[in-house]
């Protein structure tokens, strides 16, 4: 597989379908790009009407070219290219390049074409269709008609890009070269009917010429290929860098139950990232700033910058910025403060502050120098944030050359702030070594971005065999609380004792048995929202719940007409916190949803979110350190450690439920329609915990 | 006032004091600029060792001016300028621009300079000191030796800037002139010795040339003048955009109790700026992008937004960042997806979907012009945002010409997403009236701007004197609770019955006078976290308190070494929804705090403040309308709104306590140093509310 992408990416012949003579059409733009970036392999453009395009022969059919391409180009349009793949794999050609549109981004008849291509392709791997092709910069070698290809000159560097979106694959090429941003491989995989997002990332992973991969991704189409391409990549140091557009579909999800309302596709997105270590560019043009820091290879070890400015303004900018992410901005310690002092004799220069406003350093590159070694050298700074002042632009070569020098010196990260009309000075600094940014927003990205990349190490899931537990015949449909909690408890959740019962005297016998206070709840697969009905009676003894519940019976008849036939008695559960343990699946997956308070998981959207990983023998249960990572990503975990005074929560035992839980997730796997313990009590530290209602629907 | 402001930005004669003949020297720019930009007043350059400037005589000193400029430029250092300004004060001359640094910024020493130069000034008024000056762009008025005047060319246009920063005018002015941004005036205050932030919104709110005033802050030295001036330009008509520095420095603020901790100096800033309708631009690109679009006068009515796309990816990129924002992005209505159908016949073009993706009108400027008046004219959208692709870029002066065209036929606001390495395209669009970005969250942040613009009606506070409370003599420190709350009460606060006792049969007594359930407290104003020592008891009963109060005795004295001789017997407040009420004052002013739970407001910071409004008679209570919206202003506020079924608790009772609570910091103004209501419980409708802890520290 590999080796089609090697030669897709690094063919030694190409042949272009649908060539035109004119360098102005589309369709004559890839053979005057390929010759215009220089590709030293043959060109055979075909086309029926046409004898030569400039100096190179051209063929009136696939069959008609002298030797078998490594890989062709289709420009034609949806209702003929079909025919010149079918063609091309007769041939025997490895790979074919699908430009035209019309296909599954139309309809369903577009759905049809794009299967009948497939089927055409046989063997042969397809790109596309609705592609812009690929650009492999590492070789100078354009298979694409994009109009960003005019450019004389791109630099060929390290970040490998991958887009599912022909239009942005052009903009982040223009936008690359004019920020001299070295790219390595841009490929736009499109409507991916075969090679797709995960093929790319794990050739990548494995390019020599590529160090970061960035993304432009719309949708996954098959994440378990995707997680191990980019745990792949991580494995080989490279880190991966996404953004998604459709952040704001999940508005419009239909919320079934609260775990559906607060998990939408988005939010899945994100736990899925975060689990793999790929970092999430908030905008579009982090997607450039990110790896551009990256690619520099230089680890971020904390949180500690120096910001080193030679004007008022810009130093304020970044320093500001940087505290809102978290970051610290400290004043250099006595030595550096020292060091930077003899520098600027006769200066009215404070510099027991950070920014460190060295004035004239932006007008003497030895200054600059200085002062960068002092930063770079202070135990006080992780990483160096340079802006670069409207006087040092009058001598960008003489300025960045200054910065240039001391990079060697040390291993911390160095960054440059710019001016945003001064493009070519960024260049300049981007090609030496120094990602430069115009904005505080994007060098506090790109910093937080590398923090990411060192802090993240990929909490594997447990590969132990678990037994699995013996559930007998499950019913199908819609469980009652009594049926859903019995399920959750042969799992290993603690659920509160209870005793179904159908009248008065059942009832308070049942109370007695559990003790004073209980609560008293109508028992129905039919009614989910019990409450809403006057179904449910809380801190009810045995003398009064036999009244009780002959007035539950009329209530409930009174508000929904149905007369309850069955009841709850369950034991009180008192103090403790309560929060919200679910399942949610959608194409992405399956992931166990861990929510503070029913009211806080959703006012605040404080729930968190682990995929269980799918692999040959189906969904792996989470592991322990998965389970209480979740537990502390809480917003509200404070609320659980022992905030104010409050006593610690039975943390263990809140972990050992979530495993429990999704034990049940992933053994029952697609059986489970929908599960979720709604509220489960966490109490105090050794007393456990308790799921207190809960619904499941099996099919 | 205002004529000395005139003044200073219109000058017909100025005298610039330390002039050198060397215009690549700082102090030989004011006089080479001003004539580069066409002066037409007269220069007098000041400067014993020169006899001319160029065509110019220059003068030994100020004493030998021909004529008494109206504005003085003082490029004298901090050790002189003082004598130069006590030189033209003297003269008559209206206001001093004095450039020098050294002084406040420095340290202590600087700020008796500062002293030292405004004593000099008397009744001269100083712009600065530590200023790059000002730009008057409608007049062509320069007086700054800012590098950025280098350019030969601004735009002038509707947009005015002051900013408290010199470095920042700088990057300001060269940004709009790069972008075609059109601006009125720029203003550098910097350390405002005098003339300050409010002096010059209040004379733009003035000026015909300036529709839209843009703010670089650091800090709001004159809160009282700063609102009155903001309030003012409101009036005319005329919005207010701020970008504020030192957004993270709350998080040092020492805290006191829980409202100092929430009620940083930023959290301060965005009240007041809610307060009086100036529009926060959270990135300091933000700070020209939504003047831009807001000098257009365009009103934005709503939330539905097309986009026009000739290019796939702008438009994926502009609708989805759109769709974070809250913004909605719906699909065209029949007739218009009717109209646009009709413009791309032979076309495969989908057309019932937002982004809407004419991709023909990308080369064809007619089609462009009726794609865009089919879709200003739709009933579906409030305004319309152009994804200018790269295929316009070919010929920019013709697609521009298209857009601008359609714009007199609606009054729908119209902004342009283009590429970042077009600024020409950009600069274009702008003239013509289209405000045009290189980011899609500028884009939002434009629209976003419109819509507060568009939403803003001052909710002025309640001028209708209200009698005083008698309050008798007050105990000055720290109140015990039992006196905070009775203080809280006599301004109408209503409070937990409660009673002070000393001994287990007073408390016995106290308890059967206030029902069964009581909560028995420690009494103490130097123990305040009294949970912490063990000095709370909640759920106790007249049969119980006696033994409770001796074991709470024993209890605090083990833990704090202070044996307990007061407490208080509480009614307990059962139900109901937990809030904070609180006041917080600092350099900004006087501020009410409402938040949600103690714990919900500290690990959400859900909290709302509003400034009292401060005037000759002192502080003035909120409006019944302003103690709403504060309600309305909690994230929770769900949940006092009948949240999922709950009861709706008692809002009117509750604004009617925060109107009490701000009578009283109100009425006392600086004897009041703290006070704060912490629970305040909320009960269901009809019930009230009840203040069931409280601090106050009065001087």
């Amino acid at each position: 597989m590999s080796d089609t992408i090697s030669k897709l990416l690094s063919p030694r012949s190409v042949a272009v379908i649908g060539a035109s003579a004119d360098p102005q059409k589309t369709t004559g733009r890839p053979v005057a790009y390929l010759r215009k970036h220089g590709f030293s392999g043959r060109i055979m453009p075909v086309n029926p009407k046409v004898d030569r395009i400039g100096d190179l022969p051209c063929y009136p059919d696939v069959a008609s070219l002298p030797e078998v391409p490594d890989v062709a180009v289709v420009l034609l349009g949806a209702e003929r290219a079909h025919l010149a793949v079918k063609a091309l794999s007769a041939r025997g050609c490895a790979a074919a390049i699908v430009l035209a549109s019309g296909y599954t981004e139309t309809g369903e008849e577009g759905a049809l074409r794009q299967k009948q291509l497939l089927d055409a392709a046989g063997s042969m791997r397809i790109l596309g269709p609705n592609t812009i092709g690929l650009v492999n910069l590492t070789d100078r070698i354009v298979l694409s008609p994009s109009g960003a290809l005019e450019i004389s000159e791109f630099a060929a560097g390290g970040v490998g890009v991958v887009s599912q979106s022909g239009g942005i694959l052009g903009a982040l090429l223009s936008r690359a070269a004019a920020r001299g941003i070295g790219l390595s491989k841009l490929i736009s995989t499109s409507n991916e009917v075969d090679l797709e997002l995960a093929d790319f990332i794990d050739h990548l992973a494995d390019d020599p010429a590529t160090q970061v991969i960035a993304l432009y991704i719309e949708a996954i189409r098959n994440p378990v290929k995707f997680r191990a391409a980019c745990l792949k990549a991580a494995r080989q140091g490279k880190p991966v860098v996404a953004f998604k557009v459709g952040r704001s579909e999940s508005g419009a999800k239909a919320a079934v139950s609260h775990t559906g309302a607060m998990a939408g596709a988005d939010t899945m997105y994100e736990a899925l990232f975060n689990q793999i270590g790929v970092i999430r560019a908030r905008n579009f043009s982090d997607l450039l700033d990110i790896p551009a820091a990256l690619v520099t290879g230089r680890q971020l070890r904390g949180r500690r910058i120096a910001v080193l400015t030679s004007t008022g303004g810009g130093g304020t900018l970044v320093s500001d910025d940087l505290g809102v992410a978290g970051f610290e901005t400290p004043a250099p310690d006595a030595a550096t403060a020292d060091a930077l002092r003899a520098l600027q004799t006769g200066s009215e220069a404070v510099l027991d502050r950070n920014p460190i406003d060295v004035t004239l350093a932006g007008l003497r590159p030895d200054l600059l120098r200085s002062a960068i070694d002092a930063l770079l050298a202070s135990p006080t700074y992780d990483a160096l944030v340079i802006v670069v002042g409207s006087s040092s632009l009058a001598m960008p070569e003489l300025m960045v050359g200054a910065i240039k020098e001391c990079l060697p010196k040390s291993d911390k990260p160095v960054l440059a702030y710019i001016s945003p009309h001064a493009p070519e000075v960024g260049a300049l600094l981007m090609q030496n070594g120094v990602p430069a940014f115009t904005s505080a927003e994007s060098c506090t990205a790109a910093l937080a971005g590398m923090l990411r990349v060192r802090n993240f190490t990929p909490t594997e899931q447990d590969d132990t065999a678990i037994a699995p537990i013996e559930v007998g015949l499950l019913p199908s449909g819609t469980l009652d609380e009594l049926q859903a909690k019995q399920l959750f408890a042969r799992f290993g959740v603690p659920c509160t004792r209870e005793a179904a019962v159908a009248r008065a005297s059942e009832a308070e016998a049942a109370a007695r048995e559990l003790g004073d206070r209980v609560v008293l709840k109508i028992l129905s697969s039919q009614i989910t929202h019990k409450s809403d009905v006057g179904g449910v009676a809380v801190n009810v003894n045995c003398a009064t719940i036999g009244e009780r519940l002959d007035r539950m019976i009329s209530d409930v008849k009174a508000r929904c007409g149905v007369r309850p036939e069955r009841f709850l008695v369950q034991e009180m559960v008192c103090g403790g916190t309560e929060l919200i343990l679910g399942m949610h699946r959608d194409a992405l997956g399956t992931a166990i949803l861990l929510g503070m308070g029913g009211v806080t998981a959703e006012l605040f959207k404080d729930v968190t979110m682990r995929l269980l990983r799918q692999d040959e023998q189906g969904l792996r249960p989470l592991s322990r350190a998965q389970a209480l990572s979740m537990i502390r990503d809480l917003k509200t975990w404070p609320l659980l450690d022992g905030f104010r005074g409050r006593p610690k929560a039975d943390v263990q035992a809140l972990a050992d439920a979530i495993l429990a839980f999704s034990r049940m997730v992933a053994q029952l796997g697609e059986r489970l329609v929908e599960a979720e313990i709604n509220p489960v009590f966490v109490l105090e530290q050794g007393l456990g915990v308790r799921a207190a209602d809960g619904v499941a629907i099996l099919t």
